[in-house]
């Protein structure tokens, strides 16, 4: 191939993807795609009671075919599409689920709210299951790598732009699509793409990975049944990255297939607020967990943050939850207040809390220019005179600094708890970790459930 | 409003909507929507037995709710928003829908098979849903005119992605949306507008209108249950007419809204086949009737043409229905050997039929370069030596000579044989034409199933 020639993305993606076998993954990619399906499903989870689902369930159940697959946290079944749909919509509410770092997608949602519906109707192995979702997680992130940032900045939620193919190439995987068939699900999803950054603050920007998953897994079986589409959908002149970006680079979406898999540039959030305020509340809960800090102790805070911090989380007396989760200022009081940043410190009532509010009092915020964006540098001085400091290099969560598998864990507690029985949330996060030796990869989502 | 300031477009389309009463509709405008019915549903019935639309009801009959609406001149139901996933296929697949002349919309596909399947659900008048189609085309072609030409040429399939505003309008009216709901409804759909020309050629083409439908009327359903989007979804800078397009004139979208109503410029095709040679058809079908031409008698046939009419349809010997339908040669052939030009003349039978072959292959094409694409000139030369000629300005189904309703009986008939019994037939037409004064509008596709 010329430097200069179109590689022909869309039968290179699904060759690869319906020859690719499981022996073929490399184990920490194995071990990658658990990790994820740890953290996605607690994210749909914890917010399967937001009201975006509540009213995308009230709206859409009346539709619903067989029930056939769960609603993960919740007591309805539905057919596989919806439960993709409302799935994919919970996993995503929070704004806590994962970030593919080259791309800013939130990979997880499509492909594993499309796999795992499947899987619950179409029974597979755990091993097909993991399989699935690291090559649909892969050709997702690689034709979102072709066309980003262009495609992003111009206005699309690359995660419902590039999650459709995702979700169609798992699909694809676990019915068992032969690379003709594989090849017209790309192209059916490439023809249903779509999802506007216009969306964001409104429940439609969760609504983009349900769509994803859901249209993805229709794709599958719509091309299953020998439903024809262009063979060329990604690359064509007008084709998906020629139409939805003004610049793109091909060859990304298939350089060292098999070698480089994009699962490895996942990161988990471990904080339920805006990234840039991570190092922040990482600093804050080290000291705190260091020297038992009280807040009643604390004379002032001062932090040395990024430039973006302060434009994108300013804030200093957010008035709701929403608010909160863009204030430096919120999100550290919270860190030594209650030892946490969790979804439960972000709802209204924590930030009317008079103890959050008065040490929110008290944080003062200087930007360093040449600070990066992973980094932060927290001063806390205390009543009695003392001085503590504490330099953030690389913050939890950065994919210099991931999360260890035991944070993983203690987040799914955390956003399972008041909706799975502590015994039923130990079980799943064991199905989790044992998920590529599963005989019924649909177990996973028949234990998501309150009994 | 100033030249320079952005039009309210998403607001004032969702309040023009609401407040637009039965009675402000000019009566030429409700005729129009009556023969745009009538033109869309013989589509939808003859398409109902193709491949395009078996396969996909092949895929996703499993996943269907409820059997509340049917597919149209088949014996299936399904749930409303499979129903007018379906209906949308079919009345697309032959290419022999409507067009909207100044977008090259072809606008009662996405929005009469939403409001149809919805009407079989949720009993309406036919004044209610001859109102909501004529608002619903006015939307989808306003918005559609704002982005047009730089959204088509940059490869996106305007049917599908302006049609998914109309679906949404015209469900939203039939469910009686608030000017807030309808808002959010033209939101949910503008997140999910797609369509990609690369599928030129393949099922996907159909899919386009069928998934605007589908998605459309589960817009309104979304917005009704209080699902949340954007309210500048259509006009601000991450919005759709901006993420879409590379160009726009959002003016259009609002101006004289109620004055001048888009279905009004809509044509309906009165052969089975490419646009352009519709001319040179329609004046060998005059000369055939008023010599009684018989093709034993032809010399030869020499036409002079508008050169897109030998850029798109140069073909002198097809080998498939699908490429006769872009061969001027053969249209002309079965014109004067049949004296039609509807689907049965496009079947792959009708490409090998000896006499058309014959007469095929005494087809001279001659390009007229000022001649204008309504227009066409043609010469039969007879082997007695009397040569007949015609002049042909306003190609029937053009805006400046549209179909009579005589001829679009006659199209529906011919679209509904073997199909439907020659009794439904007659039926179905008279429903038609009397639609708006129908108790029950679902009556209409009740009546369009075979029993």
């Amino acid at each position: 191939m010329s430097a200069t020639a179109t590689p022909d993305v869309t039968r290179s993606l699904a060759r690869f993807a319906v020859e690719a076998q499981p022996a073929d993954i490399p184990a920490n990619v194995r071990h990658e795609a658990k990790r994820a399906l740890l953290n996605w499903l607690g994210c749909a989870i914890g917010g399967c009671r937001h009201p975006a689902v509540d009213t995308a369930l009230a709206a859409l159940a009346q539709f619903s075919g067989p029930a056939e697959a769960s609603v993960l946290g919740r007591s309805e079944r539905f057919d596989c599409l919806h439960a993709a749909l409302l799935n994919g919509i919970s996993s995503h509410v929070f704004d806590f689920d994962d970030t593919h770092h080259p791309t800013l997608i939130h990979p997880s949602g499509p492909v594993m709210a499309a796999a795992l519906a499947l899987a619950e109707k179409r029974p597979v192995t755990g091993e097909a299951l993991i399989h699935a979702v690291v090559l649909g997680v892969d050709i997702e992130c690689r034709i979102g790598r072709a066309v980003f940032p262009a495609h992003y900045q111009a206005g699309w939620h690359i995660t419902g732009t590039a999650g459709v193919f995702g979700a169609a190439a798992a699909a694809g995987l676990l019915l068992r699509l032969s690379e003709q068939q594989m090849i017209w699900a790309l192209g059916i999803a490439a023809t249903q793409a779509s999802g506007l950054r216009e969306m964001f603050g409104t429940m439609c920007k969760s609504l983009h990975p349900g769509r994803a998953a859901q249209n993805g897994l229709a794709a599958a079986f719509l091309a299953r049944a020998g439903f024809t589409s262009s063979e060329r959908a990604i690359e064509a002149p007008a084709g998906f990255a020629h139409v939805l970006s003004g610049d793109r680079n091909l060859a990304l979406a298939v350089d060292a297939l098999g070698e480089r898999f994009e699962l490895m540039s996942n990161t988990y959030k471990p904080f339920a607020c805006g990234l840039v305020v991570h190092p922040v509340i990482d600093g804050c809960l080290a000291l705190r967990a260091e020297h038992g800090l009280q807040a009643a102790e604390i004379e002032r805070i001062d932090l040395g943050v990024n430039p973006l911090v302060v434009e994108l989380t300013g804030k200093p007396s957010p008035a709701t939850g929403l608010e909160a989760k863009f204030s430096v200022y919120h999100s550290a009081a919270v860190a030594i207040v209650h030892g946490a940043a969790g979804e439960a410190q972000y709802v209204d009532a924590a930030v009317n809390d008079p103890a959050v509010m008065a040490l929110r009092g008290k944080v003062r915020v200087e930007i360093v220019p040449d600070m990066a964006a992973t980094q932060a540098s927290i001063r806390i001085t205390l009543r009695d005179g003392r001085v503590l400091e504490r330099q953030v290099v690389d913050a939890t969560g950065s994919l210099q600094n991931p999360m260890s598998d035991a944070q993983l864990a203690a987040k799914f507690s955390g956003l399972a708890d008041g909706i799975l029985s502590e015994t039923a949330t130990r079980r799943l996060i064991e199905l989790c970790w044992s998920a590529d030796r599963l005989a019924d990869a649909g177990g996973i989502a028949r234990a998501s459930v309150p009994r």
